[in-house]
């Protein structure tokens, strides 16, 4: 153990997750020796533009927009890559562990995707890569799953993991907005980027479950596996009903390790209003998470922003710090060492609420029924609603049926007359 | 680092919490050295009846009775203390950790007095004393507070860390039970002990609160620094009453860190029905923080039980295990590093709910509106409920005002013979 020993850190970009790191470290300047045992500077800064972030920094002499400054700088043991992106970020870390420093990144899109070279090479070096900021901002998560909850087989996560969409979701809610006025409001607040998709769509969330459902059942899963399903189709009609059911509808992510295989998928959902995770509201994230010695957990905090990513991002530089002083560091690495099959999204099995506007006449009931029927779908609950043009609104709720059976009725009520239109078809939890 | 290397591990008690060790272990037998890269057995327990525990385990003649048996034996590196209480266990753990042994404790009246000397010790011996389970069962609390989110001035730290008050408050709230049938309930249910004192008085929770404190702030405090109340003159009464306002009743810990000092109480608490915590129903357990990165943040789960309790004993044992592994244990000891003051209680501000039996006639609204004005508490709120027996029941709201002030005001309403009784003074988050 070195005493008083001083960590060289370098940070790679200085945008909002950047400044937050670095405002943190100052924030905590005075404390860290006593913390960790040991001075933490920010030597290097890599930016693109010099003069800009001159603006944001005490010494303009720690910046640099040359990356081999401090890939080749050896007293640096720590660089932190919260630029983002893929490249050249993937190939930054990379080179800098193989150079023998440890890494911190709050880049869930790589982390989605090349988690495993990475971890590779953090092995290979026995370095620490650290990545707490990639999923759920604030939020501890990743170290919570790897050590306090690793006594347990976890056999679910349950994760609102986004929080754009859990804005609109909440604003659609408890406002009755409609998806494109709730959208508006959230990209005017800056919850939502001038591009949207990632979010809206579930690609985010998607990513995010990949780097959970991999921690939490010990086998690699990337993005590729998970499917996603966004939230534009929603409508304040469908919450409406929901409500009256007792429901919420929350993008939720859903990883499950079951005996055919790990189910990981990102898609709206019911919710009883009663579930912890419904009153998850506005751009709060939360994970639950169920395992067999714990029961039920939930981790629930800021899932984004400057500070609070910052957060995660610095108690990662801590832990590799105290790692540092102990000699200890690639003391967790990776920890995905089953092969587990990802299970087919068409042989998961969910309830279904299903919305869908029918020709107000004798027999149709009768006749949906047995097309549901024929296809081994057990309809649990059937409610009419209000008429519109001629047609009659009608809410059917399933048991648990296998989604190519669901799949093979809708494709039948597609192809009938009778069925106007199917504008909801939502799972249940 | 050793491969393959076998860790030993004695348990001290087989109990409840002990009984949930030895099958979590079993349960993860087969995962453990992929985990932690060693294996673990289970090479001594320490019982009482040895006839009895004889019954619980695979292998009797790992029991034995004599405590010297496992300090004498060099091959045992971790001492799991689950035996509760304060003697012996205090001086086996001390003995341990002299020896030279890690220790993990779910003993959270022992962490709450003795924390102190325990760390000197482990300090010393440069060994692991950890302590996950001794506040909020299987929720990850204790690891995330020293690790994760260690980037943060934490100011604020409220539990519900008493799953059996809070069981009954649920049950005073959902079904309008008085507190008396609810404890029967929680007791016939087995969520209360015979003698409920330690948990309707708000020791348990106490001790709890004195731990995290000690940890968020960084600063040592005890179970006699902090103030606790009950929640045994809690009415149904008050529960509707705070329901109307859009509150709910719970037993609430409080740990702030104020420029004054830190404050650190457990009592019955009014908080709005739309915060996180109040939720948090029947057994299960929470702990917000608030920390100047990562804003609010919330750990929810089952905060006893054999199992949960067992969940966070052996990730300690992982955590040791791997520390083990890398030679690096005591990398995180004593994080008490401050020697912060200890605010009085009657300097403490909040807001309260009073409930009071008038005469009703007037000018008494006039004279008991004075009495608070000269005490310098200012009323946010009256409401004059229904009469009882030519009583009138007065709910007043006050601002934040400061315990020595209101005390006073309490004291002249009771030489007055206009208020016939206050049965309620509850504070107000």
């Amino acid at each position: 153990m070195n005493e008083a020993k001083k960590i060289n850190i370098a940070l790679l970009g200085l945008g909002t997750v950047g400044t937050g790191v670095y405002k943190v470290l100052k924030m905590q300047e005075e404390e860290i020796p006593r913390k960790v045992g040991a001075e933490l500077a920010v030597k290097k800064i890599l930016v693109r533009d010099l003069k800009k972030a001159a603006l944001k920094v005490d010494d303009p002499s720690v910046l640099t927009n040359d990356w081999k400054e401090i890939l080749d700088d050896e007293s640096i043991e720590i660089v932190v890559e919260v630029m983002g992106g893929m490249e050249p970020a993937r190939t930054y870390m990379m080179e800098a562990l193989a150079a023998g420093k440890n890494v911190v990144t709050a880049n869930k899109d790589l982390m989605a995707e090349s988690g495993r070279e990475l971890f590779d090479m953090a092995e290979q070096s026995q370095k620490d890569l650290l990545f707490e900021a990639a999923v759920a901002g604030g939020i501890p998560i990743i170290s919570p799953l790897k050590q306090s909850l690793a006594g347990n087989h976890l056999t679910e996560i349950i994760g609102i993991v986004n929080g754009t969409t859990n804005f609109i979701l909440t604003k659609m809610t408890s406002e009755g907005m409609e998806f494109n006025e709730a959208l508006s409001l959230a990209t005017e607040l800056g919850y939502a980027e001038a591009d949207p998709t990632a979010d809206v769509e579930g690609l985010d969330a998607g990513r995010k479950m990949a780097i959970m459902a991999s921690i939490a059942f010990n086998s690699r899963v990337t993005f590729r596996d998970v499917y996603t399903e966004g939230i534009t189709r929603i409508t304040a009609t469908d919450i409406r009903y929901a409500k009256e059911m007792g429901c919420d509808i929350k993008l939720l992510g859903v990883a499950r390790n079951t005996q055919e295989g790990i189910e990981v998928r990102v898609h709206p959902m019911l919710i009883p209003s009663t579930h912890p995770l419904a009153s998850v509201n506005d751009s709060f994230n939360a994970v639950f998470v169920h395992g067999d010695a714990v029961d039920d957990a939930m981790f629930y905090g800021r899932g984004a922003g400057e500070m609070p990513t910052a957060s995660a991002v610095v108690g990662d530089i801590f832990e590799i710090a105290r790692n540092i002083r102990f000699g200890c560091n690639g003391r967790i690495s990776c920890t995905c060492y089953k092969e587990l099959p990802i299970k087919k999204m068409e042989e998961i099995e969910s309830r279904y609420f299903i919305r869908m506007q029918v020709e107000d006449r004798y027999g149709v009931l009768a006749s949906i029924a047995s097309v549901f029927g024929n296809n081994c779908v057990s309809i649990a609950r059937i409610v009419q609603k209000e008429k519109k043009n001629d047609a009659a609104e009608l809410v059917v709720i399933t048991d648990k049926v296998r989604e190519r059976h669901l799949n093979d009725s809708l494709t039948i009520f597609k192809g009938m007359s009778m069925v106007k239109e199917i504008p909801a078809v939502i799972r249940v939890y």
